[in-house]
């Protein structure tokens, strides 16, 4: 596995390879690896003939307020678990080779940043979109994949991608859970034994949504309230949204017709943690 | 010279021809084109291999009570224009090809996008970037060609290019003039024969402005406003701004030290005229 630290070098080695005629599938992410990223990098090696993992905490989708400095990270850790799952390049930028000094340019959105995280956590969506359109032409891959965990993000990745007209491909990788159910999260890392138990009220909820579904319950308020009271009956937890929205748009719904997005944040302790569930009727 | 009017097409030819190793020369212009824009046509020839001009009048950089919809526009005129330049592809995208519905995506600057036509246009320059960020994505030119005299979007353009790390090459060409100075733009079509000669007044007060500092002028107020005095003596003539700036950063400078980028808006009857010039003491 290759590690490039500076944007001319990745573009170059990028440029050679497709010359060649092959594909090149990227997987951004901002370490702390767990099982889910792993998973989108071996899915990376089915899609493309080579992969690179770009790793770059990204300080403009931090709020000044949130965990930037706090982020785990553990690069000896990633670079392992990078190399052992076939990886090519490793895309580890220093802050200054993506933000050099006069940096001045940010890209934003219109209603799709509004709802759900964009709510809470203003100017992320516009950080994320920023980082990976650079990505985008510094890796210049064929195709790029995103978690469904962070499901707004991938909305919005894909309307960067039509909006602008990067010819890449978009993949929404299914969201990898742990054994009981508890999406996989680098910020699972802050929750301690009793925290990580009460976290599995996120998954349980989403279940629960899904067999009211199954049983024939179409009204969003009644899936809601049943979900935040799922989730009030654990004590460590806060529901920061509880949301029924169109898969698309992210617009609310009222009841669930075709598709509807079910999508959660709550905090437990110090944690923030997503996770979302697409209902069908 | 072959016209192309869609995105996908216009992405499969300049792929094919980068994979030939030919180099993409592209020039975006609003159409109505004069002698300004087949300069940059024929400095892309000799850039690239391959010259693609755009032809796009760009709803997204005009406010609503701009001249979006009188802004002229002959297409057969053009196109024989440019045929006989030696265009190779006219890219004529239709507004709903560059903008599909649920188009929301926009690019926004700071500090570069506040001075001068920023302040006044609110609006303009996020209109002007996004829609050149979607055309480098669709024709992926190597070296893309602006004209000098819209300094300011020169600048930002420059500032998109390297902020996200688009692998082309911004090539600035100089302003070209008429026989007695004006800049040429598509806008003095909007002149009559009495505003036409008062349009003198934007170069005869740059080139006073010049001369002040070959004497030995470096004070950015005496230079201002022997300029403001010039442009007073035309009676059809009313200045938007006069102002001496850095020419990286646009950032006002109270005096000509290595470079200053003297930069002027003016309006006469229904014209809005701008032009500039680098001071060198």
């Amino acid at each position: 596995m290759q590690i490039i630290e500076r944007v001319l070098e990745m573009q170059r080695w990028s440029e050679s390879e497709r010359r060649q005629g092959r594909r090149i599938a990227l997987v951004p992410t901002m370490g702390a690896l767990h099982e889910g990223h792993l998973s989108l990098v071996r899915d990376g090696k089915v899609r493309g003939d080579r992969v690179v993992v770009s790793l770059f905490v990204n300080p403009a989708q931090f709020a000044p307020q949130e965990d930037f400095a706090s982020y785990p990270r553990d690069f000896e850790r990633d670079r392992e678990l990078l190399n052992d799952t076939g990886t090519d390049v490793l895309f580890h930028p220093a802050v200054e080779e993506i933000y050099p000094e006069g940096f001045e340019t940010r890209i934003e959105f219109g209603e799709l940043s509004k709802p759900l995280c964009g709510a809470v956590r203003p100017g992320h969506f516009s950080g994320v979109a920023t980082v990976v359109a650079t990505l985008f032409n510094i890796v210049r891959p064929h195709v790029a994949i995103f978690g469904c965990k962070d499901y707004q993000q991938l909305q919005i990745i894909r309307r960067l991608v039509r909006d602008l007209n990067f010819d890449i491909e978009v993949i929404g990788h299914p969201t990898v859970r742990e054994g009981d159910g508890l999406a996989m999260s680098s910020r699972n890392a802050y929750l301690n034994p009793e925290e990580r138990k009460a976290a599995l009220c996120l998954y349980r909820s989403l279940r629960h949504a899904e067999e009211m579904v199954r049983r024939g319950e179409w009204c969003g308020a009644a899936i809601v309230d049943a979900v935040r009271g799922e989730i009030a009956r654990e004590p460590l937890a806060r529901v920061e949204y509880a949301t029924l929205c169109d898969p698309e748009s992210l617009r609310e719904v009222e009841r669930v017709e075709e598709t509807a997005l079910l999508a959660l944040a709550v905090r437990i302790g110090k944690a923030r943690l997503i996770d979302n569930i697409i209902l069908k009727p």
